[in-house]
């Protein structure tokens, strides 16, 4: 399946980017018009991060975001093509298959300037810096009302093709520490646009999950001589008790300690660091394995047919400790029972303590339950 | 302010302690029937936790939980007293001025079996343990319908004398790592029980955010020879930028990479561990401040009179690394406008990479341009 690539430039200089899997190519064509006819507006690129010495952690702050779009109606999507009569959106053109573009209320920019002085108040206890990387949104579909998971196969490995291209080319900017692809899904978890879009962050400083896991990484290393996510993904599947679906490139289980009410990760059997080094059989495997995911999620709670989740990519971290990483997908879901949500109060928001309130091994057995029909297309 | 501290059993073995602070007290006095008359359900004590090898955190797994009593009617609370012609509640007395008891629905429960196997599956990689510990649920006030920031500073100061008791004795019992005592309010963040109470869990291992506070305690007191805290505190008031309130014995100050959209520290000017080891004076300017500060929430957003928010007490944790804590109340909100919450996406929730849409600068102007007025009883 060729893949044409077609970068463009928005009025107010932004990237915009689209993969086209079908011919004829509906994005990029010299026959379409594709120049964005807005007026540019100013894109904030105003962000600075922290240090937070009390946890250790760089906290972005991105005041200007608290203005950006929220539910507009469905003629007034951002993410659907430009079409006649209607106000121009972020992609002009009047289809597309897969669109990638800059965030326009990014958390994260490369011309963020560096603040001034370099600690809060002069503090030396509170260093402080620009909060330089890059946020992008990627467009799954045109298709305003079909999700992920109702898209063909050939479409999902296509989203997958812009996530390995996009990963690459934010990997090589400077400064950025890790590339994060993932998907806020459901209105229940704040998102603000209905559009199926994915975003993807380019952070300038590892992010606290990440710098966990390098801790836990580094010991075990330390003490085996081997990688903990290999190690991981092999005691998964030797236990088998919360193993979902063995594939022949790919596993998907949920953890053994799963803290979330629904979750479920999907590892490579191959050590692989990040999306860039999949082959091509991987991520043909990956993209009917995803969509296979993404239909159980949507059966996973009886009369929930759209179930709220955030799916993220945690790819190696770039720099030195590249060799620790290993790529795996963490799926997850903050309902806990039919349109009931967990909340994250005093317990976790305040001391980071988990309580769950399922079994990991009872979400396995949801989870295998759910499984799409044999031959649904 | 003599106050009254009376112990009792439930009809299941829980434990029931009335604080009475006002004479004739109505709790725990011998002219009242004060014997749980309901027939004893069982209280669930299965709960286990297990090791996350991906971060180093514990989970603690309390699938008992899900079933918990969720937004009963009003006539139906449990946290009421118990009234002639009502079902029992959990307080088998016709009135209370404070009153705590061990959860029906306990995270943590000293009579939690130790699982077997030692590891989940025999793997190396997870091991578990009992979530062997207490979780006491604090009733502010017998009024279903008066939160603390409506109370007299007096019932504050016996809630504050509450939680030193509980402080005290949870710390004494077998394995507790740390005792946290917590208020979630707000249907917003999934409060379950509209009466006005607190929670307190003892935990059987450091939570995650003590974890890393003693991380960077630790590498602060090797540099410097120093209490982070301490310094925090010392840096916050030279600073002056982010103070909200200078008293005598406190100061409340907005962190200087504070991460949530509304967020207010408390510490005492003295080194104080935690909460039993403060003076008298130090308490009763507490309840002043406290009250003060939960007024200032309610009047923060224009329109929103109850703020939903989270106030949860960091103590130095028991053991060997007790010097290295400080004890300073953390409150935030998660609103970020008015009836618009903030949620935990994909950054926050899927990496732990935190986008703040405000300033820490402007949370403390706002605190400070709604100080109660002057004479405000």
């Amino acid at each position: 399946m060729p893949i044409r690539k077609t970068t463009t430039t928005l009025a107010d200089g932004r990237e915009l980017i689209y993969f086209d899997d079908t011919a004829p190519y509906v994005g990029g064509t010299a026959t379409r018009e594709l120049r964005d006819s807005r007026d540019p507006a100013p894109v904030a690129v105003t962000g600075t991060m922290r240090y937070d010495v009390l946890t250790g952690e760089w906290v972005a702050l991105a005041s200007h975001r608290n203005s950006r779009t929220f539910l507009p109606a469905p003629d007034e999507c951002p993410l659907c093509p430009t079409r006649p009569g209607r106000p121009a959106t972020e992609i002009p053109a009047d289809d597309y298959d897969v669109a990638v573009f800059e965030n326009r209320f990014p958390s994260f920019a490369l011309g963020a300037q560096p603040p001034s002085p370099e600690h809060v108040d002069g503090e030396a206890l509170w260093p402080q810096r620009a909060a330089a990387g890059r946020c992008e949104v990627v467009c799954f579909t045109s298709d305003h009302d079909r999700g992920l998971a109702q898209l063909p196969v050939s479409r999902v490995r296509t989203v997958l093709a812009a996530l390995v291209d996009r990963t690459r080319a934010l990997s090589a900017l400077p400064g950025i520490a890790q590339v994060y692809c993932f998907e806020n899904r459901g209105e229940e978890i704040g998102v603000t646009l209905r559009h199926p879009h994915g975003q993807i962050y380019a952070y300038p400083a590892l992010p606290a999950r990440t710098e966990a896991l390098l801790r836990q990484s580094r010991t075990h290393h330390r003490r085996t001589g081997r990688v903990l996510l290999r190690d991981v993904l092999d005691a998964e599947r030797r236990a088998g008790t919360r193993m979902v679906i063995e594939a022949e490139h790919w596993s998907a289980y949920v953890p053994a300690a799963a803290r979330w009410p629904v979750e479920l990760h999907l590892a490579p059997h191959r050590d692989v660091p990040d999306l860039t080094e999949l082959t091509d059989d991987e991520l043909d495997e990956l993209a009917a394995l995803y969509r296979d995911i993404l239909t159980r999620l949507d059966r996973y709670f009886d009369g929930v047919t759209a179930l709220p989740y955030i799916a993220g990519w945690h790819q190696a971290p770039i720099g030195a400790d590249r060799g620790l990483g290993r790529l795996h997908l963490q799926v997850f879901s903050l309902m806990r029972a039919p349109h009931r949500m967990k909340f994250l109060a005093g317990s976790e928001s305040g001391m980071g303590a988990w309580i769950s309130d399922t079994t990991p091994e009872a979400i396995a057995a949801r989870f295998r339950a759910v499984a799409p029909d044999r031959g649904t297309p």
